[in-house]
């Protein structure tokens, strides 16, 4: 009896009738085109989603003489040694702009990191999110010169006129952090900072620097290689700035694996923590909430960031007008146990 | 001095090193051709992860007419009022599958639920990993008329002479459950049950069924509709359920969702959970290990289904022989204090 379910969607009518707006204007917000408010795209799309209805516009797409299909690609960790899908950051990256892709009538393909010129010249795509960008990237070059339309995911380091980017609010999100740990009593803040031709790092200590800078309190960095086995260099960071003296009183790193890694080196200098070291990072791994003690993330919101890099790339192949080509998502702090202020006994300051 | 790092990957040559193989049974692994035993070929595989070697070999199923693009859908939930990617079973699935092909030399491309069949015939699609058919799904006739390989996750309802699937043991999967939730002290176990036409819940229930039959144990079930908003109706099933006289000491459910809607339930009950009422379900989600209490979880291994189905399809589309096309994934129990067997205070039985 509910054996034809499958085929039956929600019509445009419905999706229409919900937003209450015209069919057209459906067909406008879903397919990327026409002159609309963010406001209203952002109705329909709520309305489509609340209704389960997925247009079957890519059919559209190939008569307009396009593919349907978008690419997501990160190409700047090509020498990590497991898929990026398996990372938090990326795997919810990757999901969340697959369901916007298919939100807006699209296909979206996940490449590997590592493709050959000959496929990123070849493989038909009508755009493509670039996550994490190089200048030099030559999968850059190669989509610009077969005129692809491209987003990236973070500001490029050098961006050309014409680009367009979701980028993440890196500086705001680390002040957040470390403000969160001052209000917990933290001086002296200590940061492991990966070696990495990436800019996230870069961004990361320069925001960390000025921040410190601002708060007249020291900045005490210990770098480690990323590659290839970042655990144990971190690991091994982590132990040379608890052995600087006077010890930092927090510890802070940027990778998602960052705060086992300090929990590892705490616990070797018999450290408990939060009472003699507060601990966070940056990291989207649900696993934190579980750790001894649960740990403090700063969540740079890859869920947000597929969203609008999706959204971004199909106004952009629809030439569409009036749409912010850079866009900027603000990092959220989840505070957990690691960072809880120490009571302290006895001689208690207000 | 680290730019051209994007395109130094690993040789073939030092794949074979690692795995102790030539560098021709290292391209059959990869690209699943030839006669290999699977030890070698997941030899082969493990020290091509460790490497980081990720082969350009989707140039070679374009060479032979392919298109080295994998399709991988979810069509019985049509009817679901958010993207499949959201919910954690299918979101693990989706990203083992990507990973799990790019490791071979194919992209994957996840599709959405609700797609024209002017789409499925047109697409240019290598095979397509269908996850949960249903007997009459027309996706599945219509890839069978346009001979593109498939593969089921989960035993088709009416399986075809030389369908292939990956399936997972259910029955052994509820068993661990049950077994576990009797060792706990639990005598009356309900089972809230969703009617859906998936063969999951039919499946469920009836291994629950012969179970308790076995045991001589009461069968205590509330079914409710999933559609269109399972999360009340589960809590109201569970709460019929929990009106019984005498009350059921552990309620079930099936679902991602269930364990919220059961703890939900006995919380509307004054019930306190492990004493008063043991609480388990099938669910992926992490966020069972922070809720108060933590719910022991069946997981039913996406990831191992994801990796297994992609392997089983390039298998089928290279045309690989001494493969076995029929595979069984275990679930794995995570046992939290949700069922924890209460301390009774008094009259202790052994």
């Amino acid at each position: 009896m509910r054996s034809s379910r499958v085929w039956q969607r929600p019509t445009l009518g419905a999706v229409a009738a919900r937003a209450e707006v015209s069919t057209a204007t459906v067909s406008n917000a879903l397919n990327g085109t026409g002159r609309l408010s963010e406001a209203t795209r952002q109705r329909v799309l709520a309305a489509a989603r609340e209704l389960g209805y997925a247009p079957a516009s890519i059919s559209r797409a190939l008569a307009r003489g396009g593919t349907g299909v978008l690419g997501l690609t990160m190409t700047t960790y090509g020498d990590l040694p497991v898929s990026y899908t398996e990372i938090p950051y990326y795997a919810q990256l990757s999901l969340s702009a697959i369901a916007a892709a298919h939100e807006r009538g699209y296909l979206l393909m996940v490449m590997p990191c590592s493709l050959s010129p000959w496929m990123w010249l070849n493989t038909p795509l009508d755009g493509v999110i670039h996550v994490g960008p190089r200048a030099d990237d030559p999968v850059r070059s190669l989509l610009r010169q077969r005129g692809i339309p491209m987003v990236s995911n973070g500001r490029p380091p050098q961006p050309h006129w014409g680009d367009v980017w979701v980028d993440t609010d890196y500086e705001a999100g680390l002040r957040l952090l470390l403000d969160h740990l001052t209000e917990a009593g933290a001086r002296r803040i200590g940061l492991s900072l990966p070696l990495h031709d990436d800019e996230y790092p870069h961004l990361m200590e320069r925001a960390y620097a000025s921040w410190c800078a601002e708060r007249e309190l020291p900045a005490l960095v210990e770098e480690y290689a990323s590659v290839p086995d970042y655990f144990t260099a971190e690991q091994d960071a982590v132990r040379r700035l608890l052995d600087r003296d006077p010890r930092p009183d927090a510890v802070i790193g940027i990778y998602s694996d960052s705060g086992h890694n300090i929990l590892a080196a705490a616990r070797h200098h018999g450290l408990r923590v939060p009472q003699d070291l507060l601990v966070a990072c940056v990291s989207e791994d649900p696993d934190y909430a579980t750790t001894a003690p649960p740990v403090t993330t700063l969540s740079l919101r890859p869920d947000r960031v597929g969203d609008e890099a999706v959204d971004l790339l199909i106004a952009l192949i629809n030439a569409r007008s009036g749409v912010h080509r850079h866009r900027l998502v603000q990092p959220v702090l989840a505070p957990r146990r690691s960072t809880r202020r120490p009571v302290r006994r006895g001689n208690v300051t207000p």
